[in-house]
């Protein structure tokens, strides 16, 4: 099974919150030593982008799983 | 708290394999009598498509979670 690919974009109702979002998940994305999949993490004005290429299907989950859980307690403290 | 919007796109080594994966999960897609985020879910090609609009931040946890685990049990199924 070779590698899968994929993109999340999410889009913010406004560029402040997704700033705020973005910049806690940062410090996450930065701070995980090894991955399992190459990730690109960026801001677009009001969108957050999420490129990743996973090396087989566990990969995908774990990686998509861990950044949808920071991006939610990112929006749960800034009580979004 | 306005709505999230966002897309899920993952891109499969093979049409085929987009194929076997879009078409289990679009059966939960399609089983699932009350939503609490607006789905487009489609496949173009080896691309697997979600658009989504969440109420707000758990269901947005909540939609991405049940799409990308129904999308990992379809792999595994089918060994991929």
């Amino acid at each position: 099974m070779n590698k899968i690919r994929g993109t999340i974009e999410i889009e913010f109702p406004s560029e402040e919150i997704a700033k705020i979002v973005y910049e806690s998940v940062l410090f996450e994305h930065l701070s995980v030593p090894y991955r399992r999949s190459e990730i690109e993490f960026k801001r677009e004005g009001n969108r957050i982008i999420l490129h990743f290429t996973a090396q087989d299907n566990s990969a995908l989950r774990g990686t998509l799983n861990s950044y949808l859980r920071w991006i939610k307690v990112a929006m749960d403290v800034a009580e979004l």
